[in-house]
């Protein structure tokens, strides 16, 4: 796919020293001039829009009115936490003043902060060739923590990921941020080099299961194991309750396809199951739907290849039926498939049908009763959201079917589909192994730069030798939160 | 050393049964009826002193007055997650309301907070029979955080554990916590079964870096890998400045002595290197004070013959002299080791000295100048803590080595001595490998709770679907960051 050059080792070894460099410079920056860093990033590709755009669809096949408002979430997204940072309350900072007496004898000044971890490593996705690739949010919110970033390109946008690494280092090179504070490298050998390098502290990765499981791997096997953010795979299952059918199952029909094949089913949080009560008598709306939807061009060939190859592994199992078969097509396009089976099904060939299968294919799956959707919802892996249909009536079903699914997913979605993850503070793009690698954390959401922090303890130390935001008299005006208060 | 049986694999199996029903009625419990139940075991603890110190002592060889104060504090830790939960903000519960317009299109109502994680397994430590053992830091915070324990005992005390553990089973059951909340298992074998039994969530370990690491790398190859905090080794290097000695060099050297011979040396934060500048004179000083120390009873024969073994190989190592021979004696005692060595040598003999010793040894490091000094402070690893005494004239020596040795230590203790760790919402134990698996994470403190949490965003939920936690009338009080305020 590539008309780059593989980052030689010579050329990595320079990028992770001049990180390493960056590191100390870079988190010693007070938390306003890494937003003004932040913001100069945000502005100078907002100024590129007109440029980035085609060639971001020229690499990926997406369409311009999704790659812009994907640019837009992407700079709003460096904005937000721009925004963080500016609040100050991601250093956590909290002070516990001497004391002379405690039950445990006398208590020393200690003061604790969030500090940078150092140079972080993000292995960019190619479903998101924006918001979860070179200026992504994985980048963005190592940036806001004050740690260096070494983007391992994604082979499948190449010339739009070198252009955008462009950009980034001109305006951070413009803002004053040290030299080394980001680089891109590129090839698989150069990230997984990367990955074991001691200078690399941490790593983000969105992509499959078994090229996140193996970076995993590495990364908990070196010498000095560093956090592994994977946001890996995830099924996504959607419930409905036959209050919902009754009430609007046409409606939940058409939300269904369209959640699925937004993207041409490629996104992480697309719904690849649906479990419908046993005699709905959607499959009629449900297949007018999905054949509405035209073929449009998946992301690059090994996206396509894998897609037909788990698609034929799932319509062709016994017991599946297919409802509409989509295909795929020249120039790397699909059209919608939908299969259809039940829950004993689903059970038996777990291995096929409990597997993302990215693209635009969903699985409807029939319930015979309440105690078979439950009894399977508890079967479940971790899965980044999980969503029910239902009608105020039925929160008898409803309650434990939430209850099992908060176990199992990051988040709960409720009348209405995954795909689409707002950029707030309280969203968590996240969840139980395998949607990502540490359930304890999220890569959307203000809570992303907590991947990049690490406490430390400063015990007695002096007023003048103290970190700006543990002082007293507190210059950056951070949240201090002092004696328990 | 145990004369329990080891716990059979049919038995582990009903525990991680038990576990894992609890799981979710102690998640459904309110914080203030965990806070109930972590008061009940706190009570109950205390109320036992007079049959479990005397109980410990036996097993440990621990004196009265050092057992009977790190019993309180084993009971305080528990009082201080109580509350931590009494006050909610560990929930971190954030609510974005719904907006009809933002520049990416209209939210969805979205709140998140932190949900327990699930059972998890505490490997109990041998060095503080109460603090880091069945009922310590581990163990409370994962109640606190609302997950059902199972603690592997440490053979080193095992009569004292099976008590322990009865306590707090009766405590947590008389409470009404669910069955299944708090179990005990034993044996090396059964510790390594159970941190792979997909039913825990999460493991805590407090130990050597060898056993430690073995654990870390079974949990993290299980097919669904889980955290594994374990706190392992650590050095806990102190830097002595040229002013320091002046103004109190003898101070420095006595507390010094105090510090690295507290417990016989047995503690995680014990300075295992001194750094003094050439020339330092304080010889004298350090060899009397360190002489005055009786030899008192090391914890286990492990322990005893591990100290054996690594002193041994640190005195003899070539260019390494010793000021004080404290040796070993009979019935597992040791008296206080000081070997005094310089940079180069240190640097030489990384693989001998630069390993945590367990007991009462601990090496002077001669330095040349303060370009050695910071040099040096560069090539640690990972540690607990670094010290360092100073005067307030020598701020530009100061500044760059706190700087250093804040990326490398989890606490910087300022004149004073890292051993005796405050039990307090600052406090920090942990920092980067070796010092522990997990450097985003502390053993002490209240942000220990957090290991043991993952957040869930619920999405468009209806008031009466939610967590209470979440909801707008926020009938626990909790704190809820809304809208970003």
């Amino acid at each position: 796919m590539t008309d780059m050059d593989d980052t030689t080792p010579a050329e990595l070894d320079a990028v992770l020293t001049a990180a390493s460099a960056a590191a100390r410079p870079l988190a010693a920056l007070r938390p306003r001039e890494r937003v003004a860093l932040l913001t100069a990033v945000a502005d100078t590709l907002d100024g590129a829009a007109d440029e980035l755009v085609p060639l971001a669809g020229e690499e990926s096949g997406l369409l311009e009115g999704r790659l812009r408002g994907e640019l837009l979430r992407t700079t709003v997204q460096l904005r937000s936490f721009a925004a963080v940072l500016e609040d100050g309350g991601c250093l956590d900072a909290v002070i516990d003043r001497a004391l002379p007496k405690t039950p445990l004898g006398p208590r020393p000044d200690l003061r604790r902060m969030l500090v940078p971890l150092g140079p972080v490593l993000v292995f960019a996705a190619s479903n998101f060739p924006f918001a979860f690739s070179v200026a992504g949010g994985d980048t963005a919110s190592a940036l806001a923590a004050g740690c260096p970033v070494v983007v391992k390109a994604h082979p499948g946008h190449p010339r739009l990921s070198v252009r955008t690494a462009e950009l980034i280092v001109r305006a951070l090179r413009a803002g004053g941020a040290p030299e080394g504070s980001f680089a891109l490298v590129t090839g698989l050998e150069t990230g997984r080099s990367a990955l074991l390098d001691p200078r690399i502290k941490a790593a983000a990765f969105t992509g499959s299961v078994p090229a996140g499981r193996a970076l995993f791997d590495l990364a908990a096997a070196r010498p000095a194991p560093i956090p592994f953010y994977g946001e890996l795979g995830s099924l996504n299952p959607a419930f409905v309750t036959p209050g919902a059918v009754v009430a609007r199952g046409a409606e939940v029909a058409e939300g269904y396809v369209a959640s699925f094949t937004l993207g041409t089913g490629q996104f992480c949080t697309k719904p690849g199951l649906l479990f419908l009560p046993r005699g709905h008598g959607l499959d009629e709306r449900l297949a007018k739907a999905a054949r509405a939807v035209p073929a449009t061009r998946m992301l690059h060939p090994g996206v396509y290849d894998g897609y037909r190859k788990r698609s034929a592994a799932m319509s062709t199992a016994d017991g599946v039926r297919t409802l509409v078969e989509g295909g795929t097509g020249e120039d790397l396009t699909a059209a919608p498939t939908l299969l259809v089976t039940d829950v004993p099904t689903l059970r038996r060939h777990r291995e096929v049908l409990l597997e993302e299968a990215f693209g635009p294919l969903s699985v409807v799956v029939e319930y015979a009763d309440e105690d078979e959707l439950l009894s399977m919802a508890e079967e479940f892996e971790g899965n980044l959201t999980a969503t029910v249909h239902a009608e105020p009536a039925e929160a008898d079903l409803v309650r434990p079917l939430l209850a099992v699914l908060s176990e199992r997913a990051g988040r709960l979605v409720y009348n209405g589909w995954p795909t689409g993850v707002a950029v707030t503070a309280a969203m968590h793009h996240g969840g139980p192994y395998p949607a990502t690698t540490a359930a304890l954390h999220t890569s959307v959401g203000s809570s992303a730069i907590t991947r990049f922090l690490r406490p430390v303890a400063y015990q007695d130390i002096p007023q003048d030798l103290l970190p700006e935001a543990l002082r007293d008299d507190n210059p950056l005006g951070v949240p201090q939160r002092i004696d328990g208060d």
